[in-house]
This record gives structure tokens, C-alpha cells and sequence, in this order.
């Protein structure tokens, strides 16, 4: 819908911010030729994992640490229109149970949506960033993404990622559990080490199986660890040996204690993180048999500047995705695109007095294209099934937020209307999926008898709250129809809607 | 595990009772050389339907009604294996908020197990039965089976459905919703025949695109009515045709209520239900614009008994059902063959002392064929998402409570030992899926590193409840695996249960 010609010539501005387990990251670029020229790149340790307490809560001082961080951000995004921007939240915030309480009060200071994604999306927009910046050779690489709470494994080939997964492991989350009383013994080493390989072990096999020439690392642990190697002289070719691991390894069980950890070409911010990364990155030699490991830039923010500038493109990611949900779950597409046919045009009727948008529509549309997915696991109470799946699956493109809400219209499309479920979406979305939402409904009453085309000869006219449906023919020829809205509006009026029936002046 | 040529030669004695909405059915037969013999065969109008209130609360009397019946099909039951029988419950049974009110009463009763199915296995089953009844003829076949709460419709050829449903309406139901006054009016009976339509409309499209050549009802409505066409002249070549159909509903309205309703053919016992069957069964000839219908017999009981001759034998349902589970969900079949080999020796060691029994070796080894199955949805938690598909999902061949046990298997696992669900299982069950959970978690983690083959060089004992697993190499030597065990004693002993490892004596 947008991504018009005149758009695709002139340089789009987007944007990223990435609110990461150990990191916040800030990256501002223009998009043009395909290639993302940076505007602005900014990184800052907020460390927002180590706020994490025993039960996931989220301590107050690390969640001011994330809006001071996000303040100094705020600016730089000021002039980019929304739907270039996307603000993702990671490990940390997947995690923490009170992860609402930043959340709100950090989407009220950036002005935009915050989008906690699954640890399988950050690993397809990490291998996206990471596929852009490394050069295009034949031959499948390992991509291995060390974070704050979670470390990313990527196969892939070119643009396109072979495997994906996110293990619980990351240099935070590790200093806590194996190094929290500041020392640094051979013991706790190996038990880190040893936490690791077990998170490992579920994708050593099926990875080596895959296989791959060329191993790479991105993020900021591995990035310390090729500086330091640099800067001792370890790495005469750039690239981190098992030897100079080894020795790093080594080097660090000597110093003791974390906060005597001090080495030339590492930032002191990292310091305290570092042995429980080298760690990580050891067993990841040890699980893969590696004898290399080359660092590179590029990374999640780059990867959803890469997905964002993709949008509204034939390689929407979304729509690959929806696409594979029909495949999976067996879904009639005719159906499914004759309801998506209804909802659009209902739409297109109470925009104006609904003041929706565009890309609302294409939501609806989603929606429509997969409302009887859930028929796969079983008919009865089907639009329930459909709504978890959406709910609980990897979908490649989508936010949570955005997963939500699309199991919210599967979830509302017929049967009883979910007014519980609705009113446990955010408050500031509930009006607009509440009409979507009826939309839906709507679309999918007239087109029950599954019918060859689109039934669109209707005029739904919004007034307020309150619908009303004009079909063109006398109802009485219209028996079932009828009653099947009949029965509609009653469960409209049981969730507090308005919603009423007539039948439009016959055609001269 | 059973089935042995012996068995197959001699016939066996196989028994069901089914608990429908309206009636209560016995069929006790003998199995030889693919045919049924029938031994016993009873029917008794229970009404559970007309049982249920508004809140679908099933009443004492009703209670009583069943438990009467169930009382004088018993003996008749008492020399059947308890492997050759099942005793089903289908809609009336679904939908009552308190079955366990009467289902434990009728399993103390019978002393034995009440399965819950699902509408589609309902229809399944129906067709199992009808298509033996049938004679083999080329060219697809339509089958209706109107029953108290649901009724069911089959599109299959030879012994294959090609399209399964079940729809929620019946002519106990239905009389309870369109006719509670008595009184029989054309509005009222055309309110029925609307709903009826309207359900009707979500397979109308698809049965027609699908097609049949011979359209065949079973059931006592649609027998009831092929009796009274027969008795008043209207159906001189024994079929249901579309006049005499229309000339019976006719005659019903004009009958005014249905205290009056009394014809030739009909039973004294079917006439209070018999004006909503007639309203279905019109309705559905008014959907698939039938000139004509078949009455045959032979329905669920019948093919509860060919179900139950073909377990364990290459057509057994649940077998080509478990099949397609994992290539809908893309489960690793050599990592799941791994850990059901290993899963089914450590349950040999401890057969003896735990006292388990060979179907529950069979159900361990299901279970681990598609323990990962949940991983499509996503990694994260896929124990979870795993165990809501087994439990929601229409599983051909397997019953309510088995769906429920094969799930808690799937959610227990891995990860905490699921304690609030174990408790949510019937106290019966506990002590022995707590102990196949513990057997399945093991056998997992011996797989942990998805090796080529399966895993069986262990020792598993038990004594009471407690476990002790030893490894035949030095523990030092197999430090991933120990921390592995070490982490899943601590999880074990939250949950309760005592779980040792060892090191065995190396061999000489």
C-alpha cells in the first residue's frame, strides 16, 4: 500500500532501535539502491538483563537506566515517519514479568510502539543483517550472535536462512548465574561452560549435519574477544583461533576476580561481562569442533532496517509467512480470500467514519486469510485453536504485539464475541480491534455458504459504534442469511454493540 | 503387543456400548474372518439430551436413566476382555458440564473406562460401521447419522472418509430448542429447519463439490421415518424419497403437538423427538438438494467393533494417525524413534517392579514419537504447545482421556515436572503416567545430543517410587550428560520423587 514508485527512487529514511539484554542500540539510515547508507549509530550498556531480579522482575533502577538511554535516542528518530521506525525488545524483555512497566512508559517517551520479538525472529533479522553485510560467496555460513540473554545460531546460504535458533544463554544472564559472587575459578568456568553445551546439545547434531565453510560471529562479546586478540598479538589475521580462545581463557581464570578484569582492546563497560561471554564463545568452539571464527559487523538493527525497507514488497516476509501458515494448516483459500474480498470492501465503507488506515485494512486482510486455520486441529471451537497458534508460533515478520492481535480477530470472528479478550489487548488498541473485528465477523456471516466469488453487494454504514447492514434484495428471500445475522446481532448486543439489518431499496 | 496369530485365528469376542444423546446402545458380536457376529445387540431411549438444563448441567434423573441401562447391559459384558471393549460417549456426554457426575458411577458400574470422542472421530467411527454394512460399490458415498445432539456427515469410498463432520444439532437437542411448548407450527418447524440450514451452510459447498452418487442415513430417526413412509405406502421401493419426506412434515404440523404425534411404523418411544428429526433431515435434503435417501443399518457401535479388530494390526488408526501428526508438525523421526527405543528399554527395566503393562509401553512409545511435535509452533516451551495440539486436535483412532494422557506426557517431559497437571489427571492415572513421565524425561536426556542411534547402554532401577539410573562409563568421563542428570534430580525432587545416578562397576 505504501512503497510507491516516486518512494522507492528517492532514499527512505528508517530506523531501528534495538533494546537488548546487555545493549540498547540506535541505528538511523537512509535506504537507497538497496543499500542502507547510516545516519546516526549509537550504542549504549544498559545492562537491562542484570536488573533482572529471582522472579524476572525488572528493578526500578534498571528500568530508569533504559529511558535515560532512550531519551538521548528520542531525538535522532524525531523525523522518521512511523512505519519506517520499529523499536525492537529482545531476550530481557521477553523475560521479564513486569516487562509492561518499561514498556509504557518508554513508548510514551519515544512516541512509537515497542515490539518484544521471539527469539527465532531476532535470529531471521540477525542472519538478515548479517547476509547484508558479509559478501555474497557460494557456500552456507554459521551465524552466531552472542547477546545479553540469548545467543542467535544461523545456517544460511545468501539471503536465505537454512535454521534458526535462539538458546537461553548470554553474557549477562551467565555473569549472574555462574560468576554472581565476582569470582573467576576454573570450576565456575567450566560450569558455565558446561550450561552451554547443554543448551547446545539440542542443535549441535542436526547443525553439523546442515554444515557450513564459513563461521561468523557478531555482537559485542565476540567483537571484544577478536579486539583483545588483536591487541595481544593473537590474531595476526583478524580471525579468532581456538588457540588464542584458549589463551584468553586461560588468562582470564588468572585474573580471579571480575572486576580485575583489564586487557588491552576491551572496553572497561564490558569488563565485567567478559569471562561469562568468553565462556559461551568457548563452547561454541568445543559443541561446533571450530578452528576459526571471523567477527563481523552487522546485526539485528541492521537486519530490521533490511526487513523494514522489504515491506509491501513480493518479499514481505509477512506475507511468506501467512502463505506457510495456509500451506501447514490446510486452509481453503477461496474462502479465505472471499472473506478477505468482503472484509476489504466493508471497510473501505466505515474508513472514513472509523477513521482507519491502510495498514489496518491490511491487517484485516491477514486476519482474513488465515480465520480457519485452527480447523486443522479440530473443528470444534476452532477459531480458539487458530487464535493460540497465531498467539504462540514463530512468525517470521511479525511482532508479538502484531501476533496478538491477529489472534485476537481469529479468536473474535464468530461464535460469542470476546469482550475478556479484548479488553486484555493494550487500551489504546481495544476501539480499533473492536472494529476490525466486527469487520471480520461481518465478512465472514455473508460469505458462510462459502460461495465461488466474494459476496461484496452490501453497504455497511458505521455510525459511532453502531452498524448497519443494507443488502440489496428483499430479506424474506433471504431466509438463512437472515438468520444468520439475526443471530449476530444478538451477540453484537450481548458484547455492548450496536448492530442492525435492512434491506435496501430494490433497483428500479 | 497382543494380536498374536492365535488371536487372529480363533474369533474374538468384542463388545461397545455407545451412551448417545437420545439412545444407549450394546453390540456384542464376534470377530472372524473380517466379519461381525453379532451376539447381543440392545437399545434403550435414555433422552440424555433432554437431561441437560440451560446451563448444560445434566439432571439426577437423567443420571439415574443411564445408570439404570448401564445396570442391565452389564452381564452382558462381563466375559469380554477388557481390551475388546469400549464404551463411548458422544455429544450429550461433550456438552454436560458434570459428566464426571455420571462417568464415574458408570465406569464403577461397568468396571470400565468411559471415552469421551470428539464429533469427527463420532463421524469416523460412523463410517466404519456404515461402510461394512454397505455393500463395496465404486463411486463416493454420502452418509447421515442423525443423532440426539450431533449429527454427523460422511463422504467416504471403500473404507476411506474423504470429508468428516459433525454438526451440532440433533432431535433431542433441537426438540428442547424449537418445540419445549408442545407445539408443532409451520413457523416453528421452519425456525428449525433454518438452524439446521444454517449450520449446514459451512459444508454445503465443499459435500457438493466433493459429490456422491449414493446418499444412505443411519440412525434411528432416519429409520424411523423410512418405517413410516414404508407403513403409509409412500416409499414403495423402500427409499426415503423427497415427496414423501415433504408429505410427512405436512402431516406433522397438522398434527399441532407433539403429545398427539402417533403414526403408523413410528415408535411410541421416538414420537416426542421425531418432529426436529423430521425438521433436520428435511433441512439437509433442502442443503444437498436430495431427491431420494437410503436407510441403512450398521453406525457407530458397528464401527467401534471394526475399530476395535483392527488395532495393533498395520491399519490401526492411531498408528497412521501418530504418522500424520509428525509430518504435519515436521517432527525428526530418527530423534523421536531414539528416545522411544530408549524410552521403551529403561520401561522394561522397571516393568516388574512399577508392575506396567504392554499397552502402557505402547502409549510410552507414542508419546515419544511425537514429543518434539510442538517445536513447529515454536521452540520456546514447545512441550506446552505440544501437549494444547494433543489435547485439542481431532486425533483419529484415539479417544478424549487417551488425547489427555498422551498430552501430559508431551507437556511433563521436559523442563519443571508439570505437578498441577499431573494432579489434573484422574486419580486412577496418576501414580502411573507420573512414572511413564519419568521414564520418557529419562530416556530424552539420554538422547540429548540427537545421536545417530538410540541410547541403551544404561541401567534404569526402581524401587517404590524411587529411580536410579547408572551409566556404564566412569561419570567423569560423560560430563555434559551429568550435568544433564544432576539438573533433572533437582527437578525431580521438587516434584517429589527421588532420582539417583551411579556409575556402574566398568566392565572386566
Amino acid at each position: 500500500m505504501s512503497g510507491t514508485p516516486a518512494e522507492t527512487r528517492t532514499p527512505r529514511r528508517l530506523a531501528a532501535i534495538d533494546l537488548g539484554s546487555n545493549s540498547f542500540h540506535l541505528l538511523v539510515a537512509n535506504y537507497h539502491e538497496e543499500q542502507l547508507q547510516v545516519v546516526a549509530k549509537l550504542g549504549e550498556k544498559v545492562q537491562l538483563a542484570a536488573g533482572l531480579d529471582e522472579d524476572d522482575n525488572l528493578g526500578e533502577d534498571a528500568i530508569q537506566r533504559a529511558l535515560d538511554c532512550l531519551a538521548r535516542f528520542a531525538p535522532f528518530i524525531a523525523d522518521v515517519p512511523s512505519r519506517n521506525l520499529r523499536v525492537v525488545g529482545t531476550n530481557a524483555l521477553r523475560n521479564a514479568v513486569n516487562s509492561e512497566a518499561l514498556i509504557h512508559r518508554a513508548e510514551a517517551l519515544l512516541g512509537h510502539e515497542i515490539e518484544i520479538i521471539a527469539g527465532r525472529e531476532e535470529a531471521r533479522l540477525i542472519y538478515l543483517g548479517a547476509a547484508h553485510a558479509l559478501a555474497d560467496v557460494h557456500g552456507k555460513r554459521l551465524i552466531v550472535d552472542i547477546g545479553g540473554g540469548s545467543t542467535e545460531f544461523i545456517i544460511g546460504e545468501h539471503f536465505e536462512p537454512l535454521a534458526l535458533e535462539s538458546l537461553h544463554m548470554g553474557c549477562v544472564a551467565y555473569t549472574s548465574r555462574f560468576f554472581a559472587e565476582g569470582e573467576i575459578t576454573e570450576k565456575r568456568f567450566r560450569q558455565a561452560e558446561l550450561a552451554a553445551l547443554s543448551e547446545l546439545a539440542n542443535i549441535r547434531r542436526p547443525y553439523l549435519e546442515l554444515g557450513w565453510t564459513d563461521p561468523v560471529g557478531s555482537s559485542g562479546t565476540i567483537k571484544a574477544v577478536a579486539a583483545v586478540l588483536a591487541a595481544t598479538g593473537d590474531s595476526p589475521d583478524g580471525l579468532i583461533h581456538r588457540e588464542g580462545l584458549m589463551k584468553l581463557r586461560k588468562q582470564l581464570i588468572k585474573t580471579r576476580r571480575l572486576d580485575k578484569v583489564a586487557m588491552e582492546g576491551l572496553k572497561a563497560d564490558r569488563a565485567r561481562v567478559f569471562p561469562a561471554g568468553v565462556a559461551i564463545l568457548s563452547a561454541i568452539f568445543e559443541a561446533f569442533d571450530l578452528t576459526y571464527m571471523r567477527y563481523s559487523d552487522g546485526a539485528l538493527r541492521e537486519g530490521v532496517l533490511y526487513d523494514l525497507a522489504g515491506r509491501n514488497t513480493p518479499e514481505d516476509s509477512r506475507l511468506q509467512t501467512l502463505g506457510a501458515l495456509q500451506r501447514r494448516y490446510g486452509v481453503e483459500t477461496r474462502q479465505a480470500d472471499n472473506v478477505a474480498a468482503s472484509a476489504r470492501r466493508a471497510f473501505d465503507q466505515v474508513r472514513d467514519a472509523w477513521k482507519l488506515d491502510d495498514e489496518q485494512k491490511q491487517f484485516l486482510g491477514w486476519a482474513a486469510q488465515i480465520h480457519e486455520m485452527g480447523q486443522a486441529v479440530s473443528h470444534s471451537q476452532f477459531h480458539r485453536h487458530g487464535a493460540y497458534l497465531l498467539e504462540h508460533s514463530d512468525l517470521p515478520g511479525f511482532s508479538r504485539p502484531e501476533q496478538r492481535c491477529l489472534a485476537f480477530l481469529v479468536r473474535a470472528h464468530r461464535r460469542k464475541f470476546p469482550v475478556k479478550e479484548l479488553e486484555a489487548l493494550p487500551e489504546s488498541l481495544r476501539e480499533r480491534y473492536a472494529r476490525l473485528a466486527r469487520l471480520l465477523r461481518v465478512a465472514v456471516i455473508l460469505n458462510h455458504s462459502r460461495p465461488e466469488q466474494p459476496v461484496v453487494d452490501f453497504t455497511l454504514t458505521a455510525e459511532g459504534e453502531a452498524l448497519r447492514l443494507a443488502l440489496p434484495d428483499p430479506l424474506a428471500e433471504q431466509a438463512l442469511l437472515v438468520n444468520d445475522l439475526q443471530q449476530e446481532m444478538a451477540l453484537q448486543q450481548a458484547a455492548g454493540f450496536n448492530f442492525e439489518l435492512e434491506s435496501a431499496p430494490v433497483d428500479a
